[in-house]
């Protein structure tokens, strides 16, 4: 069953660095995507905000990475068992070289 | 700019079939997903449920397809200008046989 979602995004608002009970480090993060896509053969403009969150050493790393153009892949779950609200689980993220024309 | 999902789900509601001003058919859907994905290399069961939209030829072919399994590609972007909620646009759809365990 495919769940995998790869976006490039710039990273928002971070939430700070907390631990589950089992001592794993979590980071929430809101992704900013902006991009053009095709749709019936028309390119249009796309925006969303998509929630985030980081676990395991790679919330320790990217802590500090407000603003930053990433690239990452996930799956995308429920946010809890009783909010319908979509959180992206990030299973892989890289920085991002910002173009000169900011694409 | 990369912004693609790949998704298996079981399709659930269905709107009735609407007319762009320019005639072209969009039918939303809402797709139900439920897997097991792994994060820290541990197993997790995810489930989800997310709208998708389907527009064009597709969707016309796809009018009465609640309760099939399918694996769909598209691309997330906000529900409308006002709304952060997210829409799967729907381009690529395609009907995938449920196994006998239901996987």
């Amino acid at each position: 069953m495919f769940n995998q979602l790869t976006l490039s995004a710039d990273v928002g608002e971070l939430s700070v660095l907390r631990y589950t009970p089992a001592g794993v480090p979590i980071l929430t993060m809101t992704l900013l995507h902006q991009s053009e896509q095709t749709e019936l053969g028309v390119l249009r403009q796309v925006a969303c905000e998509i929630d985030a969150k980081i676990t395991g050493d790679m919330a320790l790393q990217w802590q500090n990475s407000a603003g930053k153009r990433v690239e990452v892949k996930g799956f995308l779950a429920k946010r809890s068992l009783k909010s319908n609200r979509l959180i992206l689980h990030i299973q892989h993220i890289e920085m991002k070289k910002v173009n000169d024309n900011g694409s």
